[in-house]
């Protein structure tokens, strides 16, 4: 099904990940603008797409039926800036970059476009955890897939 | 904890489950009311208070290794009015009540009231189902525990 | 933005839209599933779309200062079934048909499949209202819109 | 109602607000655990809760006819820390402290314990604008609710 609908994951500009996403709704509060926990859900399908154009599904992480073999991912910590709000019907983009890996970590820059103008920036850390929820080195394969979005040294 | 709380859970009055819920920025969207969604999550809020006060937990039946062994609760189907809107701020009261009970399911009626006026009104059939999905009769001790709460055969 | 995205509110084929939705982790619960009330999320982004697609926005029916002037949608009634869950990762389709239309109320058919797999259906009735939450008539342009997807007399 | 249920909006304990937060389906997701972006809804109610017990209510605030003389609350930016995980059942007390009150924003910290457990932490700047999205200066009246609430100077 997703041969019908090719661009459901976005799609990665360089080192960047775009997704869109419509506002709904359910997105918005009695404010008349997006409910700010909202932004925190697409960002998070700005990363699972991300991860899942490079290789990496949430299925396949989390299938194993031994839980110390499961492997998932938690974000241990956010910062993030609310520029301007977002409103019914708009159409946004999350951005989403690798901004640095470590043994056991790595951190994301996210932020989420209407046209030209940001509406929200975000940087955080997530962490590989197994199924009890202990923190694990990051995956050889997974380091080689994610090294290739670090931003160049120079 | 829920020393502190006596309420958290709402109580039973007779054969009926009363829950207070207040409505918070999260639950309302743009045109100023709840959103309609929102109204099967504080439905399903009554249900697991109602469950607990009687003794069902959702982490004991779910909290078994073997997936054959886990139980759940799935809803099969709903009817659902959409009556009038609650608002921002509103106390709501949702009020669950057993209707019926069979071999491998359960029914329910859930309103939802601001005061005296009934703002939604649901009859739901539920099921408890195994770890892989399956459908289970009820367990015995679960029949007792519902039975008391029918409506009376008179 | 939506030149980029030419999918984003899905596609008509027929007198049915559909509508692709990926269940990213926020539309899970701990059942290892999709929580219940997130299909009407679904169904909402489906109608939502349909709408947009042939021309009825919410911003232009909400955008009124005058409350007597604004015009939104409101679902009365539902009637669900919850056929088979959706998993974390899953592609789904949202189908949505009109199934009948009134003075004040149109009547829909919203399905949601995972390929072949049904696994959700609903039909619902939704009305006109005004910013005071009063029932409207259907305007004219709108009952004209909404015939062309009538089902078939035949 | 309110008198039904002395406890729905937590208590001030000192310069501390504690609200009483259970953890439902709708919380999780399929990794077992609250989903993270739920941790901001719980803070959103805390400090909804506080509000309205210091006298400070969104439906009142938001009440005006006149765009410009609406006021409400944003969220400018928050740092989160992701501590430990909160699961299904769980009763959690989110305590939510003044920070600090500037001409135009003011601060808060807001911490979730499970029992004695720290489980989050974040601070957070929020800001009043009008009914356009502006920022107002803090009223009098508000700037006096919150000091009693500030942290002793010694």
């Amino acid at each position: 099904m997703t041969d019908a609908w090719p661009d459901l994951a976005g799609r990665i500009d360089g080192k960047v990940h775009r997704l869109p996403v419509r506002v709904y709704y359910e997105d918005t509060d009695f404010s008349g603008v997006v409910y700010h926990a909202n932004y925190l859900r697409y960002c998070e399908r700005g990363r699972s797409d991300f991860l899942r154009l490079i290789g990496v599904s949430h299925s396949e992480l989390h299938g194993g039926e031994d839980a110390a073999e499961r492997r998932g991912f938690a974000v241990k910590d956010m910062e993030i800036g609310f520029i301007k709000p977002a409103r019914i019907d708009d159409v946004l983009e999350v951005h989403t970059r690798f901004a640095g890996i470590g043994r056991a970590r790595f951190h994301l820059g996210q932020d989420i476009y209407r046209g030209e103008e940001k509406l929200f920036g975000a940087t955080l850390t997530a962490v590989v955890i197994d199924g009890t929820g202990r923190p694990q080195r990051l995956p050889g394969d997974m380091v080689a897939a994610f090294s290739e979005f670090l931003p160049s040294a120079d």
